[in-house]
């Protein structure tokens, strides 16, 4: 029987997955009937605002629901929101079993949805892949959690541990398919965060160059002094730009980049302090950020315990170079054995590449 | 009929492989007598000096080797050496096929053994599984047509890139497993290379502390001045010591090392010439060498086109730090796109670590 579970659940996970990049701030959710042994309906949160999974799936049969089995990937809300609670749909529909992968991330309201369906005379079964549900949504779990974005830490080096030569040029450290798959990301997660290095340097447009129906992340630059150049890359399209800055600034500057149109944040005195940043952001709604720092700015974040993720792509080659910048800078650990340490360490194939992704442990 | 061929053939690469790090500057050769599609013997070149692979299948065998086939994964030797030629072994004990994964490197002797047998009647198929057979020989194919060790370099280094923190502690970047294959390659490869820096900085014993029957390297220090202390740890056990040096140190300084019992190379005015370098070991017997120097070394040895091979593990830790030191200093190339290329770039697991292998393109 469990093994009958987690098939179903596991093809909700792979629905669910189907809303990536459009549903934040919310979760993926996705959701599978079955009666008799057989998926009658299937749904999925497709996009923010947009009907939940369980409803989707509901909608998406002909059958009658009666006396069916639903897997859901999440605790069915218990609340109204945009939408009606999805336990009280449920209820109506006639199931007679919820199958559960996760309860509610949110301590207020976790167990609810739960209570809502026993107490209607619903078998609930929780925890079905639960491993693989929080870290389908392990953005979700985090905001919901800490009210902080979930910080993604991208880097791209050679196989001697380089970003760029020693005069700074980086194009193209990784191969095509990992320049893709990093326009993956920027669609994904919500925000993508640079230093003004970044921005003085190479002048990135910070945009998501993907085909198709794509969600440009908000641009967040890390701008001590609002050095950023009004006619930069970063304000040739329309996505939200915001800039952290200090109070080193004067009034009249920062007005010259809220006149742009951008956001001004001041976090910090003479330096940009991230954690604060990341309160800001969260309260704004940013659940999730892609971190595309340099150096300088990535040793920042990590000492600033904001970092949760790391993916680093290597590439087939060697540069050299004693001053040649690598992916975190600042002063560094004294000692070896104080090193950040990671888990989850995990590596794919990445074209010509390899991509190594792992969980900065707190 | 040719999956068969690569099915015993793939069994005698097995087989050959066992004599790893045993029969430098020999190649490790496996074969395998098959009659009426079994199996009757099997043998391996298990230590230089020591009979060849095809003669220690035909005494491992019980049943008459008369009308056999052998796979064998190098061509059977035409020349009398420490052994007589294996072809008229093969010819005398009545075989009836051979099958060879490759030929003979050296291009003087390459095709005469299948000559000798075909001129017997003997029916020769060439060319099963050659590429497995030139990798598993690789050391062997440079250092017969080049007269030049092959080098394997090897680093260690943190996700981001770094093979010491800041202020050069390195104790330890990679975990215990990937530790130990550094004594295996310590054990397979002849000579052991590092810088005098890192002899000054760590003083390492460069000895292979595997468990059972091991070889010990010719440890190779790169020491343009002479400054390798006499009572490091280098010399703490009988292992042969090759100190490369300039024409800077004067005679007396050089005689206090010969005293001591190391080799000492003049080969260069004022740094060491690697390429120079490589040829006297070539000469002197030396077909490998591990390459386990520190920035410095490693970007020299790279500039000098001397290295074959790269291994890197990447441990799943990062340090940070802007000048903390990385596995290939020196100037470095100036632009992304002339970096070293790298082919057969593969991950492989290694305890808590991943270990990448590459060959440096040419």
């Amino acid at each position: 029987m469990q093994e009958i579970h987690n098939t179903f659940m596991k093809r909700a996970l792979s629905l669910a997955s189907k809303g990536k990049g459009f549903v934040n701030p919310n979760p993926m959710v996705g959701a599978v009937l079955v009666k008799d042994g057989e998926v009658i309906g299937e749904g999925y949160h497709t996009a923010f605002g947009k009907p939940h999974a369980e409803i989707e799936a509901i909608r998406n049969t002909r059958k009658s629901v009666d006396g069916a089995t639903i897997y859901v990937t999440l605790e069915p809300c218990s609340h109204y929101g945009k939408t009606p609670p999805c336990a009280e749909a449920l209820i109506k529909a006639g199931v007679k079993e919820v199958v559960i992968a996760s309860l509610d991330p949110n301590p207020l309201v976790a167990g609810r949805g739960v209570k809502m369906l026993e107490d209607a005379g619903i078998k609930v079964i929780v925890g079905i892949e639960e491993e693989a549900s929080k870290e389908l949504n392990r953005i979700f779990f985090k905001y919901i959690q800490t009210k902080t974005p979930y910080v993604l830490m991208k880097t791209a080096m050679t196989l001697d541990g380089k970003i760029a030569t020693h005069t700074g040029d980086s194009k193209w450290v990784s191969g095509e398919i990992s320049r893709k798959k990093v326009h993956q990301l920027r669609h994904q997660l919500m925000g993508i965060m640079v230093g003004i290095n970044t921005v003085l340097k190479d002048s990135p447009k910070l945009d998501c160059r993907l085909e198709g129906k794509v969600r440009q992340p908000i641009k967040i630059i890390v701008d001590s002094l609002l050095r950023t150049p009004l006619d930069a890359k970063i304000w040739e399209h329309e996505a939200k730009v915001i800039i952290a800055t200090t109070k080193l600034p004067s009034i009249e500057i920062i007005q010259k980049y809220t006149d742009k149109g951008a956001e001004v944040f001041v976090a910090g005195e003479n330096r940009v302090d991230l954690a604060h940043l990341m309160k800001e952001l969260g309260e704004r709604g940013v659940d999730s950020i892609l971190l595309e720092g340099g150096a300088t700015l990535n040793a920042s974040a990590l000492q600033a315990g904001i970092v949760n993720e790391v993916w680093t792509f290597v590439a087939p080659k060697i540069v050299g170079g004693t001053v040649a910048p690598t992916s975190v800078g600042g002063e560094g650990v004294t000692l070896m054995k104080d090193a950040y340490q990671l888990t989850g360490f995990q590596v794919e194939p990445s074209g010509e590449d390899w991509l190594f992704k792992a969980k900065v442990n707190k």
